[in-house]
């Protein structure tokens, strides 16, 4: 295979020159930019991305750290994100931490090896102040962090709020709401400070229910759903804290022969394509996941222009009203 | 930072020693292994993963290139190829082609330039014969490719008639096979074999709807479901080549107060967690998706082992009774 040398040899060039067209570096005539190039058809040379990598001290990757693939939210943030990291020149190291503060650490330290660009860290739990990432920035999807670590979350507690007040405007008046989520420390604890603040200033009734839920597939779930439809039998609106927890509901009600829309009405929260696959197909509140993704991409893509980027991002959540309500 | 040459130093050792027992290449005496440990511990050394993968002209990351990420059946394959890799060592990076074969060449290349040690192609369609690779193995999911490329598929046959020999059980007369795949040339084409060979088999009545659904969203699939279930009303069992034209389906059915199953018997494809998400849940194929995985990591742990591997894998499927039949 050609190298860098070879090519310098052909163009009739120095290898300095050569390695500034090819790293886009410092001072290049127009002239010197055609023949390397013209040398480097007639050789068919292509750089080596590890020796560039290894020069530059940095790649073209970005370490990207979720706790589940499969749930339908992180699979269409990680779509997302694969789609941005190839306009800004990257490409993404998936790493799947489930949610084990160890295998943050982990793969924090894997990404420090691998001299990634940057790490955008989903839900991610681990306590920075005791990691050495040198240089690499890092992007906190959905978990705010200590010492102005940059973090992006969708607006949870409109989420919340917009929800609570579509069902007070379909006509409920006895609300319930199931909190999948029972960490405090996490921005979409404020899903439910959104929703108690509506019923409040509506001066409807509403209920709250904590549940940790193990595991997203949520197999036993279905008892947990059942008890709850049998004994708060005057509840007319329930919001979920995610889809799937929805979708679990809506099951629940099909076997009590609970009529949705009309005997109750349900509303969950992500809105990715999944919501649109359930019967009835869910109403929820929408999450701008592409905005996330689009965001998180930029703020590294600043961070190594040296521009100064926001260390807390909130972007708005919308209402999806489709045949739940 | 420490380098290999301060560790040699402490370690009063020569380089090349303190490489080998690094790389964990040739004979290293107990206690040379023993006194490296102890240099690297004191200076708080760490290999740089770049440095190394160029030495050894490859990296431990292995390119995983997929159609898509959103979809169930692909987000559960990323998750048990991600999981699977660490296993073995490696990391993946994770590309999404969206099916279109300029991506999956481009890629291809982005995967030769950064030496991967492997790539696992998913429902590729790119004609190997025009791309250099040179040294680098590919495993194919779900395509049969020509030359002895390394294929794994499930037994798409198996499925189809598995399918239809339980709606048959289930009393069904009058059956339908909803086929979204209208591609001749891939193995998931064999689920509708499967299913014709076992209605002739049993001399029941069938009928074979391909129909290209672009998007695996669907949104423009519900008109084309009610009007399946009015043309054909005489239908009481429906199999669809996989688990989401089934919730569509079951949508479907909803909007004509069709009751499932009493009325009409669905059954899907794929067996993702998706399945347990529908209203009713799905009676379902369930493809072994883990095992892809295991058999796609191993099958590349062997070609670097200079161990032989197969040409072609065929994986068993199952039938997962669920409340739609």
């Amino acid at each position: 295979m050609p190298t860098i040398k070879d090519v310098a040899r052909e163009a009739g060039l120095a290898v300095g020159t050569v390695s500034r067209v090819l790293n886009n570096r410092g001072y290049i005539s127009d002239s010197a930019r055609k023949k390397v190039k013209e040398a480097m058809e007639r050789l068919d040379y292509q750089p080596n991305e590890m020796a560039r990598s290894l020069q530059k001290k940095t790649t073209s990757t970005i370490g990207v750290i979720v706790p589940h693939i499969e749930h339908p939210y992180f699979s269409t943030l990680i779509s997302f994100l694969e789609k941005e990291s190839h306009k800004h020149g990257q490409k993404i190291y998936l790493l799947n931490s489930m949610g084990i503060t160890d295998k943050e650490s982990e793969f924090l330290e894997l990404c420090r090896r691998n001299q990634v660009s940057g790490i955008i860290l989903c839900n991610g739990n681990i306590d920075f102040s005791e990691t050495a990432l040198g240089e690499i920035p890092i992007i906190n999807i959905e978990r705010k962090k200590e010492g102005g670590h940059a973090c992006i979350s969708c607006d949870n507690e409109m989420g919340g709020r917009l929800a609570a007040e579509h069902l007070i405007e379909q006509g409920c008046r006895n609300l319930l709401h199931i909190n999948g989520i029972t960490e405090n420390e996490i921005p979409a604890i404020d899903r439910e400070k959104g929703f108690v603040c509506a019923c409040e200033s509506a001066g409807i009734s509403y209920r709250v229910i904590k549940k940790q839920l193990y595991g997203y597939q949520l197999k036993n779930a279905d008892d947990f759903m059942i008890s709850l439809l049998e004994k708060y039998p005057e509840t007319d609106g329930i919001f979920t804290s995610d889809d799937i927890l929805a979708a679990k509901l809506i099951q629940a009600c099909y076997r009590k022969n609970i009529r949705i829309p009309d005997q109750l009405k349900i509303i969950g929260f992500d809105d990715t394509p999944f919501a649109m696959w359930t019967t009835p197909p869910l109403t929820t509140i929408h999450q701008p996941i592409q905005k996330i993704a689009e965001q998180a991409l930029q703020m590294l893509a600043d961070y190594h222009n040296n521009r100064q980027i926001p260390a807390n991002v909130v972007l708005p959540v919308s209402l999806t009203v489709r045949e739940t309500t």
